[in-house]
């Protein structure tokens, strides 16, 4: 049974946190800390990391990024790998992380879901391989508040790609008029509407088949199934460093 | 049984009427006629409509432009039907159409498949009613040798939503950078790729759910079907005129 | 402007159609009712109907069966359209709901989803077109605690389309073995996995194309939005009687 | 340039593998053989392998299990390897083909589909990783002619899944009544309409993601793909022995 401090408890993640754990029968959250702390959890909650004595073996955090300095110090302190899932964290702040990393096994992940970590590790394994006579395009659907197009994960999965098959990759965001499609164009396609949580679709169509990719996120439990995957991989690290949700899933090629 | 002369016989298209007819208990074709005119068809074939002696019901032509006149004056001679899959018509040649279906029943559709008529229609019919509350969007999948973008068909698609909705919709051809979508917004998307044959898709996306409509042409095949549901439609035409898809498909609001 | 009484406010729907409404520039709630009411409303929250004397032009409930003699009862008085999204009515109850409807407005459906409605409407008036050439086939897809399959949304969209073409179609749930796919069957495919909200798929498959209607629900505000769209519809409505969402979406052909 | 002999090369396939060859810088198609040979070909075609006297790197063959014998015989004259692309053949037949494997590279795979063994290795891989918070279902498609269902494509995915698994998988094909997905299912379904060519999804799903591979046949010109890939694999080949069409993609893990 793997004990979780749980940093965050209060909020929106961190509720869906919570309940999720209890479908997990290796995992446990022995305490939460949250200043914003109630007593509706079926765990002792603190308004403060200095007030909390449980004993624990991995901290997670969905707390703020100006919490970080603090969680740092805890865990230095307890010797605990710990898992931040805030965002937002500045240059200063990444570089203490990165520093602080060889003195304890940090977790941290510019994606936290498991399937888009997952298809981004497969894509840079399958573009150089289907490169040649397959055309690449990706599609990625989100709700009309989003403000940026494309979505930064679709500009991650290009990147990959582009990466991966070390030629000039030339990216395409729509197309209109009379132009045939290039050989090296990747088309990368934003649809906005609605309430849409985000899918991501990338193609790979050939003479006489299509290949395709998909990832549809339902909803931000996704974020908090990707934290509970880390916490049991990083309760048994045993060296220090800054480890990611590709080091978590561990498909090795 | 409805008698079918067959126009244009022995061409690539001409062969999949062929076979496709074999399917339909109540179609028959009783001659075909075809200048490359060979004899391995299982009905009579001739050279001209000149030679052409035999008995029928409608005349389905997908030979060329070009043979439209001789074709019109042969129908208006047997006053029978004619049903137009020949593409490429000049001006002239439309204008023509026109008058001669004063004095005979004449079948000719921009868009020869029955789902994308079908489509099209229910679009003008239910994009007013959704309008208000949903986004729509519309992403179109060709293979990577096609020209023009969007495909006529997406902006066939577009016109009539815009047009029903009497709203000034404005299309977008794609999306990068920072901004956000606006309300009157149609995006258009035109995937290109391998040998993707056409799919259309019409997302109607609103808060909880989306609503989408979908065409997958998969072959050729489906220019046959529509002609073959022409036949069908114009055997029993009693007045001249000009008849199309939607006229067949028959759909009444 | 819209004034709408809500009852149930404080429970998980309530919460949803309070969030929902601003964005209705024509839609305002008034007063809330819920019995374990609290103040972090933006509008006065009432502990009982019998405490409520605030104006408003059409009541939405999102609380419980058992409340309903009482909705009913205050309607009557207050002489006002009432609209109901609770679930679970007895059929005493249901019996109730139908006299009532004599005397006064009153909202039922079976189905919230202004989507599923129109997707039923749709296809009782195409299944009858597309019969004959293409096959159909339904797929639903739901989270892996679903306990019923197929859903009974799937359930009602075949029973739409049997009733509309009048033929001895034939549900199929499933394949496995030796044997074609016979003219008149509908396979109704269940698809369970993970937390899927909800997705309906009918195909109809012909020769060379596939016509697809598909419907997703992301999430539970579905239903909010379907009870604002029927409180704008409910508030015009002059004569009694029982509506349901497809006098709301008022699709007429 | 790799010197192609095509054996079969009037036939259906072997026409598609024709055009297709034109399309690749580094192939030639050198001769054809056909017994139902044709002069309208770009290179000279002969009646029978004991005519043919052309240079050559690597046949391809797309004629008939009976024809394997003398295939063989002719290849190991030549010392050159063969790739066999035609079906049906004998247990006896096969027993032949791996011993002459010994002596001479041949190449023969289940499926010629390049994207459906992509799929299948990847699936072999990310199974293990997926399988515990994932549910795993397959769906697959294709058109009203199919006598068996699941199709064998989809039970060879599947088959992957449950061996690289090691668990109890059990094979669910369809769902009907009131009982709750089990864990350890594999939903197999097989839809069946019109003339759709071939789909398979394999969906994994878990709390909010939804991760989809698929895999879409849009005609026989897959076949033809495959054939040149595995011509230009198999005439760098320097070992005999027995070769598939994983073995041609080279993912390695």
């Amino acid at each position: 049974m793997i004990k979780i401090l749980l940093h965050g408890c209060c909020g929106k993640m961190g509720k869906v946190v919570s309940n999720l754990t209890e479908k997990y029968d290796n995992l446990e959250i022995t305490a939460g800390v949250d200043k914003f702390g109630t007593n509706d959890m079926k765990y002792p909650v603190f308004k403060s990391l200095e007030e909390c004595t449980s004993d624990y073996d991995v901290m997670i955090d969905f707390s703020r990024a100006d919490a970080l300095e603090g969680l740092l110090n805890f865990s230095l302190k307890n010797k605990k790998p710990i898992i931040l899932c805030s965002t937002g964290y500045s240059n200063e702040q990444l570089k203490l992380l990165d520093e602080t990393s060889k003195k304890l096994p940090i977790f941290r992940s510019a994606n936290m879901s498991v399937g888009i970590n997952l298809m981004n590790m497969l894509l840079r394994k399958v573009a150089p391989i289907l490169n040649d006579s397959y055309d690449i395009e990706i599609i990625e659907e989100h709700h009309n508040q989003k403000v940026d197009s494309p979505s930064g994960t679709a500009i991650m999965l290009a990147d990959s790609i582009k990466n991966s098959i070390d030629t000039d990759a030339n990216y395409v965001y729509g197309r209109s008029g009379h132009k045939k499609r290039e050989k090296h164009d990747i088309g990368i396609h934003a649809i906005r509407g609605g309430s849409i949580v985000g899918n991501h679709d990338v193609i790979f169509a050939g003479e006489g088949e299509v290949i395709k990719f998909t990832h549809n996120a339902l909803s931000r439990d996704l974020f908090a199934v990707g934290a509970l995957k880390a916490a049991i991989y990083m309760a048994k690290v045993t060296e220090n460093g800054l480890y990611n949700m590709e080091d978590v899933i561990g498909l090795v090629f």
